[in-house]
């Protein structure tokens, strides 16, 4: 039988750390090949480049693994990997480990998500794997033990149609204890954007804000999870329907 | 009692055609505010720029609505809008008219629909309206009582919390005698990177592919209505957590 094949992308781009590191901690449960962004697409969600051009660029092998760089957004190199590049359909799809936290309502701008939502388009059993610090030198170490078993986990279970994961991981926990399969936590983001003159006296405007948890007693969160040094795993949908279809009988059907 | 107050956006720009007729059949309903991208950007689903600024300009009134453009995304736009450029919160937000469709799986790639999910994560009862014609000059005039209808019913009844609807008309019909609730469906793009040599002989790739239908005989779809020149609604969630948590229970706690 021979090696799964794994497709490792990212949404910090090729050269983040957290990406490295995915990738030494994968080599041994398969044949990686990774297709990342060449520049940072953090916030990019499900973003795909339509109307225009997509560069593709291979790079040296990184512990065994080859390495693609691609002009677009994390959707894209997913696409034209699978499309494109791959010899076969991967086995699994594996994002991240992103430099920061996708919990919450995160994971709608998440482009590491994004690139897990789009295995999971194709079928593909997806993970994104996310540590809850911007630092470009955090420490990813305690993260490997749960990459090496949620990734070994999915492999033998696989994943029901239409479903990936979205995993968290605390930073500044030197080694996890545990990790817990649990719902996206309620809550908003308080944002504003700041107003800055260039040197022309232009303004300009730049996002800034914080997570308001809105559930912060409840303990069946990701967010509760990672305030308590817990591993976060949310399952969720790529499908948007909502079930309750009988609840818009109000809308009338003639025109 | 003040009147309605509309946000409009969308994501083939502020000079698209689509969005200058959503906004002529709006202006009886309310005060419109219109912010949209300064250029075009199908395909962004929920991208969110973080790691650049934006700017914002103020061009001329356009049936008596405030038009700004923004050099960002469609929930750039609506962030932007709701958080810095308005003076109250929107009673609703209403995207489009699209340029072509975003039924089915288009609706996780749609900007359209992103600026929609971004009102709907606001608290905002939210619509993102779409044609099936990317053509430029396409005829929007059998969408407009599909709009007045919808938008006078939402604004009457408001939305379950975190849902918005994702309407789809079909193009070449000349009248709309019928609307739909109905479930997005199932179906994959069949895609493939075409490859192109540029003067200097390096390679580019541009997406082609076409949508397939997987289940083309259910009549309770948004693709079965757009085929038989019925437009449909499919009210889609924000949220994205799988609700059948316990069938993950073979992912182990311990690490």
């Amino acid at each position: 039988m021979s090696k799964p094949l794994i497709l490792v992308s990212n949404d910090d781009g090729i050269s983040a750390k957290g990406v490295h590191e995915l990738i030494k901690s994968l080599q041994h449960l398969g044949e990686v090949v990774c297709v990342c962004p060449e520049s940072p697409q953090s916030g990019m969600g499900m973003a795909l480049t339509v109307n225009s051009p997509l560069r593709v660029k291979k790079l040296e092998d990184y512990h065994g693994a080859a390495m693609y760089q691609v002009s677009g957004t994390p959707v894209d190199c997913v696409k034209i990997a699978v499309d494109n590049l791959l010899s076969r359909k991967p086995d699994i799809v594996v994002s991240g480990i992103n430099h920061g936290s996708n919990a919450a309502i995160n994971v709608v701008y998440s482009g590491t998500m994004g690139a897990a939502f789009e295995g999971c388009a194709y079928g593909i059993p997806s993970i994104g794997f996310s540590l809850t610090s911007h630092d470009e030198d955090a420490d990813f170490t305690p993260c490997l033990p749960v990459v090496d078993k949620l990734v070994k986990a999915v492999l033998e279970k696989g994943m029901p149609e239409g479903v990936c994961l979205n995993v968290n991981m605390p930073a500044n926990v030197a080694e996890y204890s545990e990790m817990r399969v649990v719902r996206g936590c309620k809550g908003k983001w308080n944002d504003r954007y700041e107003e800055y003159h260039d040197p022309a006296h232009r303004p300009f405007y730049w996002l800034a804000g914080n997570f308001v948890n809105e559930e912060p007693d409840n303990h069946d969160t990701d967010e509760w999870c990672l305030a308590n040094g817990i591993v976060s795993i949310v399952p969720v949908l790529l499908e948007r329907t909502y079930p309750l279809l009988d609840e818009f009988k109000w809308i009338p059907n003639e025109l």
